[in-house]
């Protein structure tokens, strides 16, 4: 599929809502699993999205309305979640999401972008030239990406548990 | 993790919720979408969990207490969806799925399953002997796949439009 804004805008309003379907009120064993030590627990991919919310997706847009590709984006913390959610519950992370979510799609359509602003260009830090249509494709890409990586490793904490049934759960294969 | 009854019935019950706010209303192109010829759309996922609610979760749990690992399950049809689901609407499925699983939980919870019934035998009709413990560590990583699933296929309609991105987006990559 092709970029549209009017099959986009939908995925990215519900993001919030699966996570707090997903993981609200669940018991913490699931929220602070992870996949081993350096890799993410839900807790931990929450507070990422809400990282890229206050510095990445609208702001790089706006960035690329502004400086075009002549500025590079600053570069994008990965791993800022680490400090600023420390003491903080999933009930908040999950409400700031929500919160940050909404700002981010109002400000995206008081831009009143088209389909003529999608071949916009901007300048990755590491890839190069982009394209502000692959900027937004990336930002429902990743949302459901983080989706995915919250449901395997809650699935992977019955990897052993399942027994011979794990033969035909791809999920709980390593990649 | 262990299989434990409390913390796996909260995730058990989330199923529904989460797909409805993923899936409800979405434009057609995402919920018919999928990873090529011979693979599963949302839409016929959330077929598959359906009949799974019908003939496989609490029906072998009963057919365990039943029969013990005397009697082989009946084997369970991956693909009935094919023809279930023709002529159906994704709103019904997930209505008919989220009723389903309301009554597989309260079935459960009427059998009043403890611990010392985790080792209870079945007998699978490829795998021999399994426990009621792995059956029930199934029923919670199936629905994760699965879930994982339709977000990994919604995700990969956009691996030409993420451009060089698609190199951070594991999501996107074969298995």
């Amino acid at each position: 599929m092709e970029f549209r804004f009017d099959e986009a805008i939908p995925l990215l309003r519900r993001t919030p809502g699966v996570l707090r379907a997903l993981l609200l009120q669940l018991p913490t064993a699931w929220i602070d699993a992870t996949e081993g030590p350096g890799t993410w627990s839900p807790f931990d991919v929450v507070g990422h999205l809400i990282h890229g919310e206050r510095t990445d997706w609208v702001p790089r847009i706006e960035h690329m309305l502004e400086h075009g590709d002549r500025v590079p984006f600053p570069p994008f913390d990965r791993e800022a979640m680490f400090s600023a959610s420390r003491g903080r519950s999933l009930v908040e992370l999950l409400e700031t999401f929500s919160e940050l979510r909404a700002q981010s799609l109002t400000r995206l359509d008081a831009l009143g972008l088209t389909d003529a602003d999608l071949s916009r260009r901007g300048q990755h830090p590491e890839f190069g030239v982009v394209t502000m249509g692959q900027h937004l494709a990336t930002w429902v890409a990743h949302d459901l990406g983080h989706v995915s990586q919250v449901v395997r490793v809650m699935a992977r904490q019955y990897s052993d548990a399942v027994g011979p049934w794990r033969a035909y759960l791809s999920i709980l294969k390593r990649a």
